[in-house]
């Protein structure tokens, strides 16, 4: 049978041996081999995230951890900025003014990204502002917000609380929330991390630890203390089940990167998109983001020639390839393909092969050498 | 290798096809195949609830479905009426209280259970409490509680909603919740459901539907009607990615139950339970429940003799017998024991034989008749 390719921006496909990871024998969550298990993924993030700070695992998606992140940092009455360039960047902010808090909203059209000097003006209009929210990676649009940018805009006084949606990003793109400055990081295991969903982790800054202190959570699921006290130096566990499965493919799936070393891992992921990218213009499709420093190396946005990109998507599907459609005011109007999976070139000829059959294009294969060339050789 | 048994109260040991289903490939949480696992799914559960409402299923453990029932059904000011006989029934009402909602505690002691008079007398006392809590089946202690008479007990003019925790109960012990009158029913995937653990589920009555309307949830993850706006009769999805491979493995474990038919994998439990209970008195550990119409079909509390159930629990451990402890103000004081998963025979002989050897009792195997003449006959 012909190998099947999910292109969807998650769940992303996962390798083999982390699925088979997730089909291990359960065991108890409150024993020494979950707690090593536990321990184990904790310095592999480290090691990702080049930081020792604690990073809590939640029973959740993505959309569970920003949560936590919203309900342990904001009360009603606070003020936080809310960055957004799309469809993930709205849901951010909309899970944070479910705490009662007030939003200043800060916009960038769909394709693009805010700079650091709308969000350094919106803190000096707002110098109160309790939180400022940002997404990594505006999964709707294929934009890889400048995180590290914005964070180093904002005047080091006063300065609020950085809570980062890294959902689409972690694991696939370089994200170092310790030395970029920020506070709290949000991400989920079905992207970058390549594991099947239904894990939030949340990665807390020495200053968010110290935000806690004294605060009560209007949550008992969510709640950061709790699962903190839990995570011992000497013995890791959680306040209620965890998915032990998930956390058995989590695991893997860092071994996978980590042996890669996570700095190779994103320049691979990096090539393969310029390289994806590349090849799907030379066949005639036109990418959202035009901005190249703004391109995602996880996910890359693009219409069909002739306004076909749903009938495209549908054949793309019949053949055997996943992708996912526009999403918001884009509903309809997009591709969206997702290159988180440990895919090396043959599969990107694959993939490429087919998006050229989708649209009849039926030129030579210099689109192929194209993408070659900038994979094996950039 | 000798079989090593995982005798904890959830995780249960989850059949290999259940396993194995969770190690599928991903596919899109998007696309038409997963609606149409999600749709059997339902179906599934409604023939175990015997029930067409809906369910909901959240990337949660069995908490998180708790606390979606609070804060879509409890608000500031309201009064709930908990029973509790346990740490699972003392949680439920910290999750409760946590939304700003008033409680008023109605207490059994450890290994009892709350009575119908005593929330009859709640309400009576508290006649706008606007929910009653009740834990169905109490992990901490191996008491279900008797829900259905509990209910039957309320007057039926400006009953509170019931929200009814059925965590540890929901697929191992009889719950219909239409039939019963039970408006919110919770429960997990990793016990009664014998699939790993990562999935909470909201079973909803029609009047709890009703109480949605224009309702605002303060929780976005958790906000019950984005979840089932998102369930359309034509096409089943969710408001943010769902754990995919739990959805494949509780399907598998659902197809299990029903293959038997509810009623009868309900009774094998139940007669499973007995047997076991008759077998370990036999031997000589005291069951903490004593009255037997209280006994959990699940999970099974008792003490070692001579004071010595964590040195027990330890020799089991060691012999590949995983048993979860007391919690609470019972810590050291229990030995647990589950039986949820699929076991016949052969495995409750190979568990109680270490059970004896545990401790120390060399006697001849009329034990073993005993449960066997219980499971067999009855």
């Amino acid at each position: 049978m012909k190998k099947k390719y999910l292109l969807t921006p998650g769940p992303v496909e996962a390798p083999r041996r982390v699925l088979e990871a997730a089909s291990r024998p359960l065991i108890s969550h409150r024993c020494g081999e979950f707690s090593e298990l536990f321990k184990g993924i904790s310095r592999k993030l480290g090691r990702l995230f080049e930081s020792g700070q604690p990073v809590v695992i939640l029973p959740s998606s993505g959309t569970g951890a920003l949560e936590c992140a919203a309900v342990n940092f904001l009360r009603p009455g606070d003020v936080f900025i809310s960055l957004s360039c799309g469809v993930f960047g709205d849901r951010f902010r909309e899970i944070a003014a479910r705490t009662g808090a007030r939003g200043i909203y800060v916009d960038a059209e769909p394709g693009s990204a805010p700079t650091p000097e709308a969000a350094a003006a919106a803190l000096r209009e707002n110098p109160g502002a309790r939180a400022l929210l940002v997404t990594h990676n505006e999964t709707s649009t294929g934009v890889t917000v400048p995180v590290r940018e914005i964070i180093a805009a904002l005047p080091a006084e006063g300065r609020p609380l950085v809570l980062a949606d890294g959902v689409s990003s972690v694991g696939a793109i370089e994200c170092l929330p310790e030395s970029w400055g920020v506070d709290v990081l949000c991400t989920a295991s079905q992207k970058g991390l390549i594991t099947p969903p239904g894990l939030g982790l949340v990665w807390l800054s020495k200053r968010a630890l110290d935000e806690l202190k004294g605060r009560e959570c209007p949550s008992y699921y969510f709640d950061l203390k709790l699962h903190l006290k839990n995570m011992k130096p000497d013995s890791y566990a959680n306040p209620y089940t965890p998915p032990v499965s998930l956390y058995y493919a989590l695991d893997a799936a860092l071994d996978i990167i980590l042996a890669e070393g996570a700095p190779a891992w994103f320049a691979k992921r990096r090539r393969y998109a310029e390289a994806f990218a590349a090849a799907l213009e030379e066949l005639g499709y036109e990418l959202l983001v035009r901005d190249r420093r703004l391109r995602s190396a996880g996910v890359t946005a693009f219409s069909a020639p002739g306004d076909a990109s749903e009938v495209v998507r549908k054949r793309l599907s019949a053949a055997g390839y996943e992708t996912a459609g526009g999403q918001g005011t884009l509903k309809g109007k997009l591709i969206r393909a997702a290159h988180y999976s440990d895919w090396e070139m043959p599969d990107m000829e694959d993939i490429l092969r087919a998006f050229a059959e989708a649209i009849d294009n039926n030129s030579d294969d210099g689109y192929l050498k194209t993408a070659r060339n900038i994979f094996e050789n950039r």
